[in-house]
């Protein structure tokens, strides 16, 4: 069984040091209650709610730098796997909105998210790459920032090539929901495990800023499409979690969600350009 | 509004008789509660446990069968859309896991099952054509079976198309769940309507047949993610489902489920052969 965690945190808004001192915190906690994984919400560095590219940029920081550093100190002190959301400042001057992927070996990827929420397209520069899929101590993995997820074509890809866990730091903005139901995009996490036989750990955010409130769904869904933990307070949300299951694709003894795809018939979904549809 | 029918039935193995009433009732039924649209099961006229092709055979039916006769008829005189499972002889002498999408018009389409599920791929010839989606009057509309709902790239490329309503007859076999969970498949079409902004409407099975249990899962859900109606019991489900807020793809003024996608990047969700998944 492999132990995820989720720390569910409020950053302060632009506030390195103190967003440093409460992501090492976060990481030592759950290093303490036996993780093997930590996953950190999207942005956790900066904050969220930038008004202007210049904004983000002033609290961006590059790959080589000391936050991420001691995210890596504490991977390898406690031998885990970190994903967390960082404001990034590229080697080109962009900024993006990225996450770093950790191990006892220190930064092992950073992925830059390809689908940009709403405003963000303001503020950020969109990935170009697909998010890393890595074998780490605790298996194969990988990441996707927030709004990723609601891309079933991404997830898909990740998940065939091979990923055991999908990892996503986000910061979900609450939207009114039908009493008694979960957030929508823990539904979203839910189908995702289920029809990819892949665990979805999805790290989300707390705390009102700058007006805005988020919706606390922090979420771990198990393999099988069922919630092995969850919370909508803050702090950490951990569970055992068979990701070996991931690397069985049955069913049934003859249904197999992956050897049961017909791809000769998914052309669509690669070629209509995003162009084309919004066109619609 | 659309008011989208589905009737949760358990068939009489294959007593196509009984089976033809059966259903002729249920259209009625729906039809005298104001319904535009009804769903029927998966295989309503034949049932589901089949042991062998020669026995599906042996109720199986040509599109010209006096039962889709019976369905068009009730079409025409509601003026409403019926989607509805069958057991089909093909031209070719094959058997099919098939939908008929019919209006007041007639007969409009035939889908044959992409993805057979478990023991079917024993009875049944898969199908090999996309699922149609069809203009009626109750609005753009596309129909898939059962486990093809577990295929994103599939749900996808039929939303892509401009599907307003995706009607899935199914035969859910029943499976354990942690309790007070819906049927994973209920989450599984909950996400899909979510991410593409469009209805999907499922209409089960009940009924012990030959020992197999089903889910009853029957469960209409509106292009905005949330369940509009669902039962676990026998008979008719009904929903009013605003099929408008489907050709409206935007989540928020700046993010938009179709505009947002990066085609670009998922070129592996279609070139990536079952096979070679299934060897994985």
């Amino acid at each position: 069984m492999t132990r995820i965690a989720c720390q569910q945190l409020a950053p302060v808004f632009a506030d390195l040091d103190a967003n440093r001192r409460l992501t090492v915190g976060a990481i030592q906690e759950a290093a303490a209650a036996g993780a093997d994984v930590v996953v950190l919400p999207e942005l956790i560095t900066s904050g969220y709610m930038f008004e202007s590219t210049d904004e983000a940029r002033a609290v961006a920081i590059g790959t080589d730098d000391p936050i991420l550093g001691e995210w890596a100190a504490e991977a390898a002190l406690a031998d885990l796997v970190v994903v967390g959301g960082f404001c990034e400042r590229g080697e080109d001057g962009m900024v993006y909105n990225s996450a770093a992927l950790i191990d006892a070996s220190g930064l092992r990827a950073v992925y830059r998210k390809l689908h940009l929420w709403d405003r963000e397209k303001l503020v950020f520069t969109p990935g170009s790459e697909l998010p890393p899929v890595i074998d780490t101590p605790a298996g194969r993995i990988t990441a996707m920032i927030c709004y990723d997820l609601e891309f079933p074509e991404l997830t898909r890809a990740v998940a065939l090539a091979g990923a055991q866990a999908l990892l996503v730091p986000t910061n979900w903005p609450l939207f009114p929901r039908p009493e008694g139901e979960r957030p929508s995009e823990v539904v979203v996490g839910m189908a995702t495990a289920r029809l990819n036989r892949m665990a979805v750990a999805c790290a989300d955010r707390m705390g009102l800023e700058r007006g805005q409130e988020w919706t606390g769904g922090t979420t771990i869904v198990a393999a099988d499409g069922w919630v092995a933990a969850e919370s909508r307070g803050p702090g950490l949300v951990i569970a055992d979690v068979d990701l070996d299951a991931a690397l069985d694709k049955h069913f049934t003894e003859l249904a197999d969600a992956f050897g049961d795809r017909r791809p000769e018939y998914y052309a669509a979904v690669a070629s209509v350009p995003a162009a084309a549809n919004a066109a619609r």
